[in-house]
């Protein structure tokens, strides 16, 4: 039976502190620039955005202001996304100004919290007889899960209770309402969220009813009789999003088999990874074998099956979802940015679980390439959708890509990704490190100090790194005492078989030292020792598997975290013009010009010539190729330099005899 | 100023009596399977297959039975195909039984045509009160048109005028609802089709008027004020089709300008290449300089830049229509059957007007490949939709992929494709000759007869061909006495330079024959002449322009009109795995046994193997590849072997150093 072998739980935000050279600039942007500005849009006050409404809905609920509800029927979670990210923001930057303005907002949902607990300015203003009559399209647990995960926040940025106890009043009404008792809904919502949120409300009041609610939805959803069709009969067959009487598609909500019984990814992605991010989290709390056996199923389904290099997941923009083992189109692609992010929280529950480096490869994969891909660097526009191939022409002109954005757009009306973005960034520091009774495991490449405790020893960690455009990382071990404890150290899977680990200065023989890619050092650590980690600055000439269509005769390259990719502007030509030679002689150089400074590889390639083409589209004669250099830059720039063509995945010349 | 060099006009069908190894096969399934066949779906008798409701609209309209109508708003279109199609297969090959349902029909048509002429059954049993309110979306005179088709070919099969009446009393009154002239509709159709109809029967009648109204029609189109938007307006920004309160997107429909302004082809494909075909009927009888001009620039736009290499064309689904440039996606492609029937309708024209082999060799890629391609050898199976490149799991899984069929589907409840199919293969025949006063052009090489008068001599020449597996094709002349005429033989673009053409055995020297294609064969020709065309046999591998991104390092094999194919049941693995080598030593052969009878191609290839690859999506090794023999198959033959991957364009090893 599976159990869970060596958990540990994240080193809490105010413990860490980031101070990197690469990362920091990422949390400076959306401190100094993306959270006061998603602050103006959801007060609409951005000229040439469309409204987002949050605010306006929010007055109108709490009694302030007249007039009709405006955006989606989830607009409340936009705002619950940006409170969030707002408290993490300030429990590592203290910030008055931002604190007054969160708490007005607070005051405000008091203000429009209902006498028997219910929070939602939706149904408060426009539906109120409807509340709970449409689960499976409404979002209202979901966007109440988004206002749990935002109060827990504020309540451990700040120590204030309004929120929490507002969220406290409103999980206890939903507890009274759902569940298996008779008179209570035995539902679910179409959109999971509330799950994972009521482990994080569980974990800070001890309420053991807030884990026992999150249980109830992830044991009932797919379970017959269908909750969602029940609801649908019960609504004459109407669905809230469009006029089909069509009943909803159960795998898109991933509830069209029992939870525990899921092993492959399916339906709408962010809904996938938030549901698995839940179960990891109750699996973690009750050591639930068939919910391990799940999430490791469903982990190992989408990382070995399902994902793009880039760390995006969803392969069709239809139902913004998965579609099936090696379907991974790049130029049709969904791979939205909250997938990216959901699936760096699904990869941080399972490092909790089973310290093993493919969930932290995977977490940085991710971040290093969808995640911050997704913002420009003016913090003002971001990409919902992530492609690895781009033509702008056919984004404009064929259908099929017309969710391909060539450059990165402004704020839309549905904001998800935006303020997820922001919550992800504003929080980075908990992804760093996770720690046990007696080990501080290592888990991203990321400088500042840590914080913990073995036993009764305060002990801090220093971390100096120069990744991803150097390969060194450094730490410094300052204990109150000398005490015995370990520190395991992540290889990362690019740098297998490449690293060196050394301890002041003596180099550890990591065949004996590491375990499922983790270096385990264990030892009575005194003040100042110190430990470097050498990582491979290689070029990586990536391959996929044979049976992933899309990427057939081509490769990808890789330098450290780094996923790289072609754009036309450097070539003169379509990238699909391009091959890279079968002995391409990979450089690496860092251009301190583009973009803010990155490396940059060159390389050998080969060039088709269109000249002689003419008015020819088919011909029986071979191409004329030219040598030339290749310039690969990394993906998460790409974009920014005007509309061009785009390409991941590159033609190789194979060597053959 | 363009002018017409050397019209020609099509031999007519009475006068061609086709008898060829290749095509009786499909004239003869047409006549014996298809016709019979959807004459029973038309009736609702085929268990399993939706009904059509086409016979029981005609039979509610004409007060012989009560009921709703049923089906879509074009409907009755469906009918006039069949009936069309019916009427050249009596043309070609009487028939006593079939004639007798035809003329049933004919009489229910009458009996529910109105008393002004009109004739729609959808708007008599539906709506009568909203006739001509939406011609944008409702094909009222597209219906119109293709019975128009219908009257005029059973005329000329039978020389009954009870059809051939009824279409001009509908004539007439359309001519009396719609033009210039105030209280008249300035309006035309959405669906082009009535245009090139009025053709027909301006040339079966001789009424002017019919000419001049399908002038109208083009004239009409793309004006400002633009007729659509003027009527959506009118019927309260409302749609048949969809509840949008969006304008119609008029490059849908081809009336984003006006008609003779348009120089690339866009929107829905068979709306477009119909809309071509008239144009190029109007300019024939007009010698009209601009619209000459417009029909060159799209025929070049479409061959030059949006055809695929299997003579389909429309790249998208969305709309079944053209994208843009150079945008030609395999796997997410329309290419509808009907569009390249309608590309065919438009070849022909432009062959009357400019005699220039490049025309017929766009006919032929399109008969050879799409269209006998997309019917099945049980002649109850049609693909509507022809892609380049199928994975099963992707069409039922991957939902930007629902619309690409992995095997022939049945009869649809939208059954434009199977009686387009049924019309042109009954008609075969009108394809294969044009002639001049003084000329008679072979376009395609079909074994047969045709007879034709110079002067006031009848000329009979008998063709012989061996195509598509053999390369030979022979004529012997039959004029009644000798004359000086000019047999015009196109040399095929497959086989350019390649030819030997001897006349009673005396090899011609080409080079002082050839213009344009056509080698231009002028004596006065004694019974008994004979003329030999022996054509190349050499597999030939096709490139892409190198802007076609979707053909990147891609090769296409075809073998005379022959566009080839791999199937992975003929290679245990994805197609994607298999390059073709840089010196593949390509051989063709027949096989008799290959759904009867066929020539395949083998030849050296590498495979990409998978079996080391595990659970790894992504690595940084080279793939291992082995030596295989690929084998390709005629493209018009795939998916007729169960359900398995398929593609045209293959990878190759590009011969580097």
């Amino acid at each position: 039976m599976l159990t869970i072998t060596a958990p540990s739980k994240s080193v809490p935000l105010q413990q860490v502190k980031l101070d990197d050279p690469f990362w920091s600039q990422y949390v400076k942007l959306v401190r100094e620039v993306v959270i006061p500005y998603q602050y103006e849009a959801l007060h609409d006050r951005i000229p040439g955005v469309e409204p987002s409404h949050a605010i306006a809905n929010l007055r109108i609920a709490a009694g302030r202001a007249q007039g009709e509800f405006g955006g989606f029927v989830f607009q409340d979670s936009d705002l619950a996304k940006w409170m969030e990210a707002a408290a993490y923001s300030i429990a590592v930057h203290p910030d008055a100004d931002l604190e007054n303005k969160v708490d007005e907002i607070i005051d405000m949902i008091e203000e429009a919290q209902q006498p028997d607990g219910y929070f939602n300015t939706y149904f408060t203003i426009k539906e109120p007889q409807k509340r709970w009559t449409n689960l499976t399209d409404c979002h209202e647990l979901y966007c109440a899960g988004h206002l749990m995960e935002a109060a827990v926040a504020y309540y451990q940025a700040t120590g204030k209770r309004k929120l929490l106890d507002i969220v406290c009043r409103f999980a206890d009404y939903i507890d009274a309402v759902f569940g298996p008792e008779e008179g209570k809904i035995h539902g679910f919502d179409g959109h999971q969220e509330i799950e994972l949120a009521l482990v994080k409300l569980y974990e800070v009041t001890g309420e053991e009813r807030y884990l026992k609610l999150s249980q109830y939805f992830i044991d009932q959803r797919g379970t017959e009789p269908h909750f969602f069709l029940e609801e649908w009969e019960r609504r004459g067959r109407t669905s809230f999003f469009s006029r089909t009487s069509a009943p909803p598609h159960l795998d898109y909500y991933q509830s069209h088999i029992p939870v525990r019984e899921q092993r492959e990814a399916v339906g709408h992605s962010v809904r996938a990874v938030y549901m698995y991010t839940a179960m990891a989290d109750l699996a973690a709390r009750t050591n639930d074998a068939q919910l391990l056996e799940a999430c490791q199923a469903l982990w190992r389904n989408i990382v070995h099956k399902q994902m793009y290099v880039t760390g995006g997941i969803g392969s069709t923009h239809h139902g913004e979802a998965f579609t099936f083992d090696y379907d991974l189109p790049n130029d049709t692609v969904y791979s939205e940015t909250c997938a990216s992010i959901g699936l760096i929280f699904f990869a941080r529950r399972m490092l909790q679980l089973f310290p093993n480096s493919e969930y932290a490869d995977v977490m940085e994969r991710a971040l290093y390439n969808t995640v911050i891909g997704s913002m420009a660097k003016d913090g003002r526009h971001f990409f919902y959708v992530n492609p690895l191939e781009v033509w702008p022409d056919a984004s404009r002109k064929n259908p099929g890509k017309h969710h391909i954005k060539p450059v990165r757009p402004g704020w839309f009306a549905c904001a998800c990704c935006p303020p997820n973005v922001a919550r992800l960034m504003s929080s980075l520091g908990e992804y760093v490190y996770t720690s046990s009774s007696d080990t501080l495991f290592t888990h991203l490449y990321i400088g500042g100090e840590a914080n913990v405790n073995f036993g009764d020893v305060p002990v801090k960690v220093v971390q100096n790194s120069d990744l991803p455009w150097g390969s060194s990382v450094s730490m410094t071990v300052q204990p109150e005492q000398e005490t015995e404890w370990t520190i395991a150290v992540r290889i990362p899977g690019w740098s297998r078989g490449q690293a060196v680990l050394r301890v002041n200065g003596e180099e550890m023989d990591l065949n004996a030292v590491v375990k499922d890619g983790y270096a385990y050092l264990r030892r009575v650590w005194a003040d100042g020792d110190t430990l470097s980690l050498e990582l491979s600055t290689a070029v990586q000439v990536l391959r996929s598997h044979p049976h992933l269509r899309a990427n057939a005769g081509k490769v990808a390259i890789q330098r450290g975290p780094i996923v790289y990719c072609l754009e036309s502007v450097d070539h003169g030509a379509p990238v699909s013009s391009i091959l890279l030679a079968s002995e391409p002689n990979l450089k690496a150089q860092f251009h301190p010009d583009l973009l803010g400074g990155a490396t940059v590889i060159e390389g050998e390639g080969w060039l088709e010539e269109s000249d002689d083409w003419k008015d020819d589209l088919y011909r029986a004669s071979a191409k004329k190729l030219r040598p030339v250099t290749i310039k690969a830059i990394p993906y998460y720039l790409w974009g920014n330099r005007g509309e061009n063509e785009m390409a991941v995945w590159i033609r190789e010349a194979p060597a053959l005899t």
